[in-house]
């Protein structure tokens, strides 16, 4: 039985006001040749707690698409309790970040990351400002 | 210490046009059988932007309200932005897929996936075409 | 090389009718200091299937707004396919709970939780009773 391995990655990306979707998919393969993991499991989680990341097509048009579809399920433009005390403007940024997820794991096969042809892994910024966004990498696996 | 193992499998669905909603419980049971893991974590990820996990009630009725609450969420006949490129018709697939997510972390105890009663792991097609669905299985504990 | 641990532990919360939403942070952090490990990953899964976890600024304001989008997306009020076959009155809760997802996936770097200052990890109850939920932890990495 071959003994488990554990590696750590890091990719900090600059974002616009939200929401602004970024692909971080050659981050997280760079990761992986790092680590000389084969097989196993990659965990990304966005830090802070109006980020999200999820797996899409990054081609402009579904970026846009989902933009859209994440505005409509918390608009900007509606009241919100955090509002009332924070004023900071972003209450609709906590929600959408919250329904969407902090994390996703993308299996490891063959040194490579598993995913549809035209599937990424994307990193989100809801936040009604511009913001360095940091996502936490975790491989785990046999070399 | 014990020492941790690791093992992979993989299941393929042949699943209906979207929303189509199936079952994957019993085929992460046999992997978790194969595998001689007793206790630890198994990740589930669909392969492709059109497909998504998540875990729910099996019984027809909330599979109905689910694809009723997805088809809600992103409807199939609004504009896309992705359609004006690529004329693919499963714009709102994509958006579907991105909000649900690509992948579920499930514990296993004493040999067994610990989910609720009435909790099983499901495969979301939203594809507006039949697909066979890649869902990639990564289990990682000590035997 | 250092080898990899794994540790076991489970939050048991006593939650109001949904949706509730409570702060597990701590919980997790404990998990975290009994296991000894320094860097790896901790996996959070709710067991049952009108229960969810996500991670969020836990402020009374947020916890608010929260609870309200997720009463839209599937709102109590309107008809379930699920209330025909069972009567139990929760079919919104396990619509919403699907869409949220039932698991998390949280870095651990130098023996801490990898959160954002205001980002705390929550367990919903979504279901339209009280309930105690039983959150899952499983920690992998190296002491």
């Amino acid at each position: 039985m071959k003994a488990l391995s554990i590696h750590f990655g890091k990719v900090e990306v600059e974002m616009n006001t939200g929401v602004d979707i970024k692909d971080i998919t050659n981050y997280l393969k760079a990761s992986i040749r790092e680590s000389n993991i084969m097989d196993g499991n990659l965990s990304a989680a966005v830090v802070g707690s109006t980020g999200s990341v999820t797996t899409i097509e990054y081609e402009p048009g579904v970026v846009e698409d989902l933009k859209k579809a994440i505005n409509r399920i918390a608009p900007p433009d509606q009241e919100y309790e955090h509002e009332k005390a924070w004023h900071d403007g972003n209450g609709h940024s906590h929600v959408q970040a919250a329904l969407i997820g902090s994390s996703v794991s993308v299996p490891v096969r063959k040194g490579e990351l598993v995913l549809g042809t035209w599937q990424q892994v994307v990193v989100i910024n809801h936040d009604n400002r511009s913001r360095k966004r940091t996502v936490q990498i975790t491989i785990i696996g046999t070399q």
